[in-house]
């Protein structure tokens, strides 16, 4: 038992979130209305490694965190496919566990309770608690990074699936015999609509000279992401082409979305948010020009997520607090 | 009042189920297990005409099933959008109702309990209480009839949306400035994927003989579904080659709804499906082989639903067993 678990008599326990990315693993304490207090960040150890060198490396984090004071509980927010039950790690690209029972390895380990749940499925506890979505029944929150992270708030609640495995909306086929995708399918809208597909267009669109081809030195093998918003920023005509590219099949994706959902508001976060209206407004556009029978109905709005990076320790913690019946919400 | 409303001495109280739908209205008795014990049918005055003539052709429906007898309530399935609250019909294409009350308009008319929801849900709810998706928590209904209609159930409930709208999952965009569709969109996933695309993938592949061309005495533009279906049935090529082709489309699209929602079941009503395999088969392939992560999860099955043209009084009636409180579920 590493971690000293709230007695009875504890005030004010301490909650951690922990986000275990496919790069970096960041433990966090966050407070109840959703601030985060005190992080402590360590590099993933890669994916194929033995997973204790990636738990030894998650219990640094933590310890760092809790730092000898008691702790309610663990939640951890990973970058993989969580089962429904949020026991099992069933696959992650880019961590070592492959079906592994992390929850019970977890509390073992530190004797607190310790809960899980995906990255995307944290991300919109945090924006549904305390962020963009706070209040609406329904709401879709997508997470804008390498591809789509996205879930799905139905009655106040997650809406996680059979299988834990809703909300993958970047998987859904929105191009015919379209991009190849990682996932072994064609089409996919996370091909079109993200920050791999962000460089892509910038790259096939800059200009020999200009704010962009300065950044990467002439070359478009060297763009990155936070290069193009740079670029955008500051008026390139190829990097705002590009945000205009994602935006106008981010706002055609969240009509697909909202047909199917009707939700009271859709959130948009990740490191392509960051942006915001150069992404958004092309984004609410599309939306309103391609959700079937907009005339007749409240076309939600398209809001920019409240957290940034730390969108999953928060959540994360949510989740302790949801699991420990603390702040459990009735579904309606 | 010209029904007699369950008194507090009344003996099992008959609930009617009535489906409004753009040619026909069908009225019903339906028994608590979800079977059709008595129905009378009427016309669809059309939707040009005075909402009164509408109202008097579904009060004549509904004396007819009710014969005297004490009504618990009568549920209406209308094909239309129906507001969040189920009060209204915001817009019905093939009604005259524009944003009538027509809840409190038929409560006032018969001085029973009056419920109103959409057909697809009424379908839906259909299936999930008595049907095919019995049992599930998580379930998707398609009917496939002239479009597709679609409901969603979550946690044992009908998820509706913030207006109502949610299902409406014929008109997610499927192909980039594909055809068009009555909605003023194109590529809409039901333009490739329902009775009409059925019919219109016949014609283009119907050979100068065989089944579908004595069917149609050899002119394209005679023929109907139920010819498809049957020269299908025949073994004529080119019913087969549209059924192959629409069952593609079929699993394509659940597989983005599956990606969407994981739910444990897809079910697929409407006349359509009445081609049963035909139509399933090809779908189940292409769901498989579309669906993201299918190693990593259990692929819902697809079911043909157990209701054909009588899902929607079926579902209205359950709608006023849930609306009376009698049967209604927790939602988990």
């Amino acid at each position: 038992m590493t971690l000293t678990p709230a007695g009875s008599g504890a005030l004010r326990p301490v909650v951690i979130g922990v986000d275990v990315g496919g790069t970096k693993v960041m433990a966090a304490e966050v407070a109840i209305d959703g601030t985060v207090t005190r992080v402590a960040r360590r590099a993933t150890p890669g994916r194929r490694v033995d997973v204790a060198l990636l738990e030894d490396a998650l219990s640094e984090a933590v310890l760092e965190v809790a730092d000898g004071r008691r702790v309610a509980g663990v939640g951890l927010a990973a970058a993989g496919f969580v089962d429904a039950a949020g026991e099992r790690v069933a696959f992650a690209p880019h961590l070592p566990w492959r079906g592994h029972q992390v929850r019970a390895r977890l509390t073992d380990r530190w004797g607190v309770p310790v809960f899980l749940d995906n990255d995307a499925n944290c991300a919109a506890r945090a924006e549904s608690a305390h962020g963009s979505a706070l209040g609406a029944a329904d709401a879709l929150v997508l997470t804008l990074g390498t591809g789509i992270g996205g879930a799905l708030v139905v009655g106040g609640a997650l809406h996680r699936g059979r299988n834990g495995m809703a909300g993958e909306f970047g998987h859904t086929r929105v191009v015919p015999d379209g991009r190849d995708c990682e996932c072994g399918g064609h089409g996919c809208w996370e091909q079109y609509c993200s920050g791999n597909a962000l460089v892509r267009a910038a790259r096939a669109a800059m200009a020999a000279d200009g704010p962009l081809a300065s950044a990467c030195a002439g070359d478009p093998a060297a763009v990155t992401g936070p290069m193009v918003t740079d670029a955008a920023h500051a008026g390139d005509p190829a990097a705002l082409a590009a945000y205009a590219e994602i935006g106008e099949w981010l706002g055609i994706g969240a009509a697909n979305l909202v047909a199917c959902f009707d939700p009271s508001v859709v959130v948009v976060g990740g490191g392509v948010s960051a942006a915001g209206d150069l992404l958004l407004e092309p984004a609410r556009a599309a939306l309103g020009r391609s959700l079937v029978g907009a005339p007749h109905r409240v076309v939600p709005p398209l809001l920019r997520a409240r957290y940034g990076p730390e969108a999953g320790v928060v959540g994360a913690a949510d989740l302790v607090r949801e699991g420990l019946g603390r702040h459990a919400r009735p579904r309606a």
